[in-house]
């Protein structure tokens, strides 16, 4: 990691953004500069850049185990989670959505804009999946569920959730309606496996600001028997279902991320695996709740519930002290709402008020993460 | 011009693409680097990034001469017209659009999901003011017309429109549908004025990627009384009008880039007209038709007829000499189909298959005109 800084010693928001890897950077710049040429054009000088972007494409299929025309780029996961949904309820009007209880909000959100049902979680983050089943009448065509929670660090059970989509999509016959798996997998690829055939899923939405690559540029896979209408409409690009001029520098930067983060993965894992073992032991000793403690876990996402402090005076006391964490996701930090997540999982307001997600990355060390249980040992003293 | 390669010196694409400005680059990159924290993050460390993207909203703002909350930043020009056309259509459900027969694909193909009728356009490539009034019934909420044709390089009047506008919404009265003018504006600012209130739009929509900055940014500006669905549902950034992580650097380097476009506007202006007036000549002399050539036009884009040659074959044999020039707009350059611009005014198969553009830019100079002239020539032979 270059370009640290000391702020990046007490850096605890990688799920929030990931500084981007040097490297990375450095693969983007020749896109940047001279190969600025528009990938859709005829002419020869334009060749770099488009096959910048075929690699790219292909890379990405690679890591993902689908084909490369199953890969469709986007400004970020925002615009792929919002892509997968409004582009399959329109090429179903009249259909249903079935969401989990506990997604991002670039899912709820619009997800709610359409006929709906909510799969609600236990206290533990985790779908119940004979419940799910239950939701999932004639009409829904879309189930869309988080891999792992951008505020409990949770890990939903999406190879059994695929299964039973599958026992439901025979049991329609062919003559049914369709029935698709889609997941927000944002927080994944830096630890978990994002294989398709090893979480079964339809579709899948990734973010290249969030596996320390660069921010502005996204995927959704799309196996190639969905049907879907593209959001945004225009020249054609991405086989039509999302138009706009190819921002090759950051479809690089983020192929290039990407593999970079599965290369490292298994180490990586384990590496933060250690560390969050010794941030738990020290967050007990300072009297921390930490949230869905037992259930399945990415090592990179903890959140915790502080005693007799709310999680706003917590963040503002931590970063005069240069430790920087997030007061619930720091896509609604601004708006101060309380987290549809963690009352979703059973916090009272009191315990959602006081709630502070931690979350390692490259940069976090056995050194940074004491420097945090000793700032937040001061700021609870 | 730095990063300046051969290539260049025959590059007459910019309406395509633009290289970016070296110090544009320059200013970026902290914010690919150290910067990279999430500007909607409560703590200090990313009061850097949060602070550049106001800086920025307030830059473009002040060149546009509205106020720092009617700048929304997209992904590009392509988002921002889709924005513009599928929020006021969602948020005034069963209404019509009206837009030009010469809309970039953006507008055009998302318009007509809706309820629409299309503004023909004369031989002249201009908009028929009275025959757009008629188009314009009690159930029309936005009107949609391009500003500089990225194909022909015609200016539409549209202060006039936008007085036919306000002319109709008086007579509606307070009871009445509101009704909007936007103007996709991405070919203007190198060389137009795009202050508001000389154009009397109600929403704009402006690129990055043509005027020497970034790809993967733009904004639309839209009038405080607009109203207006988010697209892109999730974090609420962007006054929850466009949610997704702020592309902190891709933000930065548009408004600088818009900048610096606006600052050199008239003297490159002037600069590229005097280019414009040599090729108009040795384009006559080849016995080239310039199509629209009578109308108000900007001087960088210039769409010609050859003479017996179609338009993809030329840009192959160009492309040998190292001139690089576009067979119809690139973002349908992959797919072969006719011009729907190239139809709207007049043209027939024949002549729109033999219709290529010519588009200048800042590396532009006498002597790349001469060798694109020569070049034509070699081609024609």
């Amino acid at each position: 990691m270059t370009h640290m800084d000391t702020r990046l010693a007490g850096y605890f928001d990688y799920a929030s953004s990931t500084p981007i890897d040097s490297n990375v950077l450095k693969g983007m710049l020749p896109f940047m500069q001279t190969e600025f040429y528009n990938p859709s054009s005829l002419y020869s000088a334009s060749n770099t850049a488009k096959d910048a972007v075929d690699t790219s494409r292909r890379e990405i299929a690679g890591i993902l185990g689908v084909r490369q025309t199953e890969v469709i780029f986007t400004s970020g996961c925002t615009e792929a989670n919002n892509l997968a949904i409004q582009g399959i309820m329109a090429a179903n009007p009249g259909c249903k959505v079935v969401f989990s209880a506990t997604e991002h909000e670039s899912v709820r959100q619009i997800a709610m804009r359409y006929d709906h049902r909510v799969a609600y979680v236990g206290e533990d983050g985790l779908i119940d999946i004979d419940a799910l089943a239950n939701l999932i009448d004639d009409n829904v065509v879309l189930v869309s569920i988080i891999y792992i929670n951008n505020e409990t660090g949770v890990i939903q059970p999406l190879r059994k959730i695929a299964k039973l989509i599958a026992k439901i999509r025979v049991s329609r016959g062919k003559s049914g309606r369709p029935l698709y798996l889609h997941t927000d997998a944002a927080q994944a690829p830096n630890t978990h496996t994002i294989v398709r055939s090893a979480l079964g899923v339809d579709l899948m939405s990734l973010n290249g600001g969030k596996v320390y690559g660069p921010k502005g540029v996204g995927c959704l896979f799309i196996d190639s028997e969905v049907d879907i209408l593209p959001v945004n409409c225009g020249g054609g690009q991405e086989r039509g279902i999302r138009s706009g001029t190819e921002n090759t520098p950051a479809i690089v930067g983020f192929a290039d991320a990407l593999r970079r983060a599965t290369d490292g993965r298994e180490q990586e894992a384990a590496r933060l695996s250690g560390l969050h073992d010794v941030l738990l032991i020290g967050l007990k000793d300072l009297g921390c709740t930490v949230i869905t403690k037992n259930s399945p876990k990415s090592a990179s996402i903890v959140s915790i519930i502080l005693p007799k402090i709310d999680s706003e005076t917590a963040v503002y006391k931590l970063d005069k002290l240069g430790v920087y964490v997030s007061s619930g996701s720091a896509c609604h930090a601004k708006t101060g709402e309380k987290s549809h997540v963690l009352t979703a999982i059973g916090l009272s307001d009191e315990e959602s008020m006081s709630t502070v997600r931690i979350s390692l990355g490259r940069a976090t060390t056995t050194l940074s993460i004491k420097k945090l249980l000793a700032s937040i040992e001061q700021v609870l003293a």
